[in-house]
């Protein structure tokens, strides 16, 4: 089964950027080496941490191009493809496919009204443009402003169309539900559930869930790792404190001044401060419109950094 | 002043598919001389009701220069720059200017969280690429699921960043209160404001509107002229009774059953079969994953043109 | 037909309070004098206005009797029966009647989640509980978190059930709506149609509305009801400049720091202060936990009033 | 610490009506039986679940002081005391203290907008009100459409107002990140946090919470106290296993039609049902304007019940 590699810990990769706007090869490439030294399972090319809803589809095809040539097959690479609607993601499909990437991962239509059943289609015509590749529903609402419905996911996993899916709500009782609705459907290996949670990790693998895509295992990829063979081997108690430790590195994204800027700007700002910190990135800079941290933000991120990461 | 030329009815020009989901280019042309014939002032092309989100950055080149090449100056026509961020904004602000585009309409960034901000660095970017293209700001938030925020829109028009909005928010009253404070500030002729509600035209223009942007308007431009006058000429009662047959001809948007099919597949549907049975373009094909209406639906759809057209 | 007094301008009455939390009869009589005076056609006793969802059951009670005592007749009163669910509500159409209200107002459920079946069998037991008052629906989604469905409303109206809305909702465009589908069905007479919005009244005089409930109607009521005169009169233009007018009095329920004080509290107390400003009330006292505007905002409010007010 | 003795499993108890919408006492003292036999910690009385919102006073009363006669002491017994406002909240307070109640359980102020500043207040009022019981500020988004924000509860909590919360909220994370944010701050014996989401008890515990108010507790209270007893044990992987086989009985509040019903109804009368079924109680009835459930939808409870219940 193909997507029985996208399993564990899988972080969106963050794009780093020039102070000029541009992509930062030479920072991409030390932040692959950063995640899989720090032991991931696989990595997720142009996801929203990855900045994908500002980058030109040349940068895309860029980031993604140089996140595949430097893994170099030590783990598999999935690529967003996040777009508002069908022709338009099936376009970034093809780009994928050229660049070699190993599954899928892309939402309901968005900036349009939608529907379950247009939502379905929109599905089906993604697979049928690369049914070599696992395809991933992404479940976004915070972006995408609708809720992927479960009966659909599972019905589209039946069929062969949906391989997983990656969930951002936020909401680990409506994952659990999922879980068990797959379970009882018989789809445990034919679809995985990962969470985009980075908080509540032991409660997804508590619950059965296949993995996780966390925006801050950028950051501290060893101790998401960590976390996942604690949850795998039933320490859930230890699994806990870890998680407990974590959630307060996670701190950094809260950082940003919210009179200033946006939770965006906040959060990936967080993360992008700390891996410069941490030497792993040359440069903090997002892509505008996102607003920077001051100096007294960056300060206050530094000194989380310092004390709550895992793995210095 | 550049943005003098935009105000009057100015409906956003669909764009037609061939079953295979082409960009239809005769009955693109066909569409912009049925719009121009009915008497309108100008031309929004790639706005939502242009299937924009649906369309490639080829299909969207294409239609927008098909469409000011057909107008070949008769009205001025305003090109929608719809996208998710600033660059990418600004690559479609490339591709109007080469087409000759005489006006720009951006909403706020979307998928994104977004701040104030972040709202208003946006548009001050997108004005700097193309200073001498006027820019309105575009109020959508069933789409962006933000809202303009009133106090920035009138500092930016101050700025000469923005030189107008297009509001959809169907907020009348908001609406009215933008207007207010506009004038209130001695903007009234530097920041159009255009209402995108094609149902209430006549509350927008009796509380000093400058236009209307009526996806309805494909279907029936001259009623929408009409309209127009009778609320320039301060003739409330019968721009009343002409609104409200123009409403009874809205009801083709809810035509398409909400157990099948989003409000984007029923209202662009209605719309589109409109213009088929009229003979204005070829087919009603949308772009996917929109929903068809069925034979039933289409039947309803004729009776109601066939009462309520204001112009045979 | 008893719901036939209920048109033109009827003005939530609020409910002054003395500095000790106690409704003040005094100025409450007072007050009632004031909008008679000024000539509205109605009074709407508890509305969201009234601080209805602030005051104990006793206390509704008192403010009901006070203010059709003081009426004595001299034009119709409608009471607000707000409660969360129908037994409660039937408790208060209890107190109404007891009290001689001419009419009911009432919302949907809330707290709890409900459903259309729901809200239709709900206003079906509340007409049951009082038959012979007129029922009217009252559209508040920002109080109540649901929209009234306009099918239903009207299904409601043909059965006898309800005489009409109070539609609070801010959304003129489906206001109007109702109102053609009402007038559509032949239900003109049977079903009045009042807007809530302050700001758009010739908005809903143009399209065919029966009136307004205008909580600002408190502070200047000889303004609504020349400005309804001037639309009966089809004085479209005058009724637009006076509406201009009496929105800029509005700006006084914007006063109130948001950084301190909800909505709620800044409005309500833009009214009350503006109230005790013109010597109606003795205080400007909200019940708790509203918060009190400061000296600089009471100030600001004196010289919006001295401004704006179209009776002086 | 008075707070100490609320924690582990108390279910907020339903309200069992005869056919003709009375309190069915004597059900309601069988309901009181089934709880404490089942090893329950404590009860909730007139929460969301024992349909407070469709209660008069009268009837509040009579449940309440039903529930604190029969329990005589065995557990202690919380009362809600759920109104609008703090005056309303007041009044349910004094009868809360004469019916004996040890303990309140009081949400933010609703109908009326808020804020923070307002809700604080409000909190402050009910407890210089009651100031020798325990006062829990209860978080239920889905009903009074505001979140209670943390700051502001440990802020209540380092002053002694409020002694914990119960979080209805469904939103694990957020959970999570409060009881750390409450323990970082040295609140973890003053501030007790229970979680109200049924599905999801491992993962409060896991996170620290301190218990559980689980609707679902009314028809199997033995399975949440043995799952409690679990996670105290540190058994999570047995705790898991259980919650699922206790996720599966809960499927009983998704049987009703949501065409015709709202989850209010559906829920509800899944748990009466089941109670009627277990012989706990006489009628499923639900106070109007509750829908019932079908005999087809009986039958399919009726079985998950007999499939899934723990404690046969």
């Amino acid at each position: 089964m193909a997507s029985a590699t996208f399993t564990g810990v899988i972080p969106p990769v963050m794009t780093p950027l020039h102070p000029d706007g541009n992509v930062d090869e030479k920072s991409l490439r030390q932040l692959v080496d950063h995640l899989i030294d720090g032991g991931v399972d696989g990595l997720f090319a142009l996801g929203s941490s990855g900045e994908t809803a500002f980058l030109t589809r040349e940068q895309r095809k860029f980031a993604l191009t140089t996140i595949i040539d430097h893994t170099a097959g030590r783990v598999p690479v999935t690529a967003g493809v996040i777009e508002t609607t069908t022709a338009r993601v099936i376009e970034l499909v093809d780009d994928a496919i050229e660049a070699g990437a190993q599954g899928l991962v892309a939402t309901a239509p968005f900036y349009t009204r939608t529907h379950d059943m247009e939502i379905e289609e929109h599905f089906r015509k993604i697979h049928a443009a690369a049914p070599e590749l696992p395809l991933f529903a992404y479940n976004i609402p915070v972006s995408v402003h609708s809720n992927l419905n479960p009966v659909m996911l599972l019905k589209l996993a039946k069929e062969g169309v949906l391989a997983g899916t990656k969930d951002s709500s936020g909401n680990d009782g409506a994952i659990r539900a999922l879980i068990e609705a797959r379970d009882d459907a018989g789809l445990t290996k034919e679809f995985r559930i990962l969470t985009g949670s980075e908080t509540t990790v032991d409660f997804a693998y508590l619950a059965g869930a296949d993995g996780v895509v966390p925006g801050l295992g950028n950051v501290d990829p060893a101790a998401y790792v960590t976390l996942a063979k604690l949850c795998l081997d039933g320490q859930w108690a230890e699994a806990a404190a870890l998680q407990k430790r974590i959630n307060h590195l996670f701190h950094i994204v809260f950082v940003g001044d919210p009179s200033r800027m946006s939770g965006s700007s906040s959060g990936l700002g967080g993360f992008k401060t700390a891996l410069t910190h941490l030497g792993i990135i040359d440069s903090s800079t997002m892509a505008p419109p996102h607003q920077s941290l001051n100096d007294e933000e960056v300060a206050r991120i530094h000194a989380i950094v310092d004390e709550f990461l895992y793995t210095p």
